[in-house]
């Protein structure tokens, strides 16, 4: 692994990696670099727990979220197959224990931002749309220029949160130990390393948020941002995704 | 308006439309015809009550379902506003009063069918997946060559149902007086008058769709589908999509 | 199996019983006659398969539905093990493939009146609500009788579906092969040889519905709904609740 | 209004409450007295914003949340009506520019903890299992005894939240400036001064999550869960609930 990645020094000294995490970090490795392929049957829990010098209880930890996650898929009664390869680039971006936090709390901005892109739909104010607007241009401003700016894809976001005039939808996505920026950092850095077209594919998602939230769309809304939210896990775990 | 369109026949036929589809139907052709403008304040319910010889019940109940479809918006205290204009070409498909009736069945038809989507990514076996991957290649291939079939678009989407293991979600969508047949008409003959663009954009959400189930993601086979109905909902409702 | 109950005729009348439901017919008729204990680990997919002389596919697809149902539970690498056991006076009540069916419909249920009670809180009109308020004093008046009359639960459900303003609703809960009254058969025959306790618990999930309804608070509304029907499919499968 | 209550010191600390929240607490102030009785038609907005000493945009953001709360309802080129009477005893308990914070952070928790409550149903392990079951009982227990300790409600929904496998679920309900405890005292100090039915209603409210849960039925844990958040906010803002 290359030397460790400074876009995600907020994040890594968040809170120090879970062993599970660590694992989880350690199987992804090894998924990424070819030696345990798509397909292919992974050890058992007991050699797996040998192999890291972990626990059980901390291997099935693990290979639960690498199957949240639709990187393995446990087959009844016959053991946890691979099923897709993520980008190569990964390791490059962020110390693999971390894509699993990040993983993690993509799962619950599905739910959030879900509900409120719907209550900004319904709910905002001509100047609350303005915002959205301006945050969601400025972004779309830089991505055309190269620039890949977590800040301020994390303004478009939290604009959205704010037009559901209910504050506590900002607070739940960011605290003292999270912050949207850092999490960003980590998508982001993904988008850049990519090509254009996935680049404007980002912006195209955002788009259809705005465009839902400005003719008060409120099913329209929640879709458009539950799809934005998915495909950036997407972007993260799938390689076969043009890059 | 146009001699009544064929392939609505079956619709048509199958309940003759209320007072309040009437009144839909009229007001959609003055916002159509531009008589109505975007922005423009609609009559009164009692100028409407009468400019249609209908009580205010009636026009109180046309006016909920053109809100319901995003057409016009209600200001408080302040009056009824035309929001968009559908596609002009919309009343050589279609007489308006069945625009109504296809609105309210893809309400029907996003909670059905998300759901289906989700629980076919759950439950699907290797075969229910062929019939829906062979259905959908069908569908893009007569696509491709200009056709626009209705049948198949169906098949499609029985299949997914079918991928439910649970026989109620097709019947939910289908009956003796409901055929999806006859409502796809609506939406294709939307399709087939528009650009090639246009069609492409229907067979890349049926294959985001496709995707979502082959890869048993649950969630985003819901947001897969929802997005898909809310499009061809506003492709018939919203002029301003490149056709 | 006492002699075949007159009210499901019409439902068993309406399909031939898949070789599925016959399956899950006889595993449920196992588990009720306590030859598979809750906690017991059922017999192998093969062995099953021998026992019931069908194919492995069907068996799969019995313990499938089951699944759903929550009266077994697969653990991984193990087994399928039986986690509860159904009311004793199931038998009495159905054809035991009746049940799966009937557990199907309600999953259907779940999403399709979940939502049409929210919309009817949206938009029901005092006249709406009067005829909803109506219903269910009719049939609380004939539970409190001890009459219960599938017509008149029926009546209470529809007339939420029309209170949503939309036809498709009703229409998706009943075809020609479907009839909710013979549905409510089954689960009023259910509370009928129950308690009275349980005949009150059902009018007052009823009673949450139509506060929720009148209040037009529509989050309320759907988990209300949802709520009657998660508790309409467990009073069939959990025989530990009192009867 | 009573000395300030203790209760809520933290809460009330954490932020300065917006204008519209001051003038939220005293419409809802004026609606608790009878100034406003049930059914009755507010004062424009523009006689309230002279009532109050505010602008025009502050009164009508206090009002949106009225209407969030249920408390009152517009009527289309009527004006706003008063909906309904809370229990009286709510200036006694906090602040009432406090319970509009409340309510808006009970929005929030409809998602957040609804969806936990899901995922827990279908990730918990037994160890988890025993933890959600624990904190029941011993808040079950306390109150038995008349105590009403927010501390063992917030561990009751932690434990369910840590039971998603997914840590960023807690940190959503809690950061530097939001504590579950502290907006628990104000729902707990409602219940206390409530009827002994009352308090029996919350554990059984509590009781059907640790059953859905237990028995690993996700979308029963999550209606049971969005039940019993709607009921919170409505036995704060109805006054009419047996109390």
């Amino acid at each position: 692994m290359p030397e460790k990645p400074l876009i995600l020094e907020s994040l890594a000294e968040a809170r120090p990696s879970s062993y599970a995490d660590q694992v989880y970090g350690r199987i992804l490795h090894d998924i990424l670099n070819g030696v345990f392929q798509p397909g292919a049957r992974l050890p058992t829990e007991n050699e797996l727990a040998e192999r890291f010098g972990v626990s059980r209880p901390v291997v099935r930890e693990a290979l639960a979220r690498l199957r949240v996650d639709g990187l393995v898929e446990a087959r009844r009664g016959s053991g946890t197959y691979v099923l897709s390869r993520p980008s190569q680039t990964l390791p490059e971006l962020a110390d693999l224990e971390d894509i699993s936090r990040f993983l993690r709390y993509q799962e619950l901005r599905f739910h959030v931002e879900g509900q409120a892109a719907a209550l900004a739909a319904e709910r905002r104010t001509e100047k609350q749309l303005a915002a959205i607007v301006e945050a969601h241009e400025t972004f779309a401003h830089e991505v055309g220029r190269g620039a890949f700016l977590p800040e301020s894809d994390r303004r478009f976001h939290l604009a959205i949160c704010e037009a559901t005039g209910n504050e506590f939808f900002a607070k739940a996505l960011e605290g003292p130990e999270v912050s949207l920026t850092s999490f960003m950092n980590v998508s982001l850095a993904l988008t850049r390393s990519g090509s254009q077209a996935r680049a404007r594919r980002v912006i195209a998602e955002h788009a259809e948020i705005v465009e839902a939230i400005r003719t008060k769309d409120a099913a329209w809304a929640r879709v458009a941002m539950e799809t934005h939210i998915i495909k950036a896990r997407r972007r993260m775990t799938d390689g076969t995704i043009d890059s």
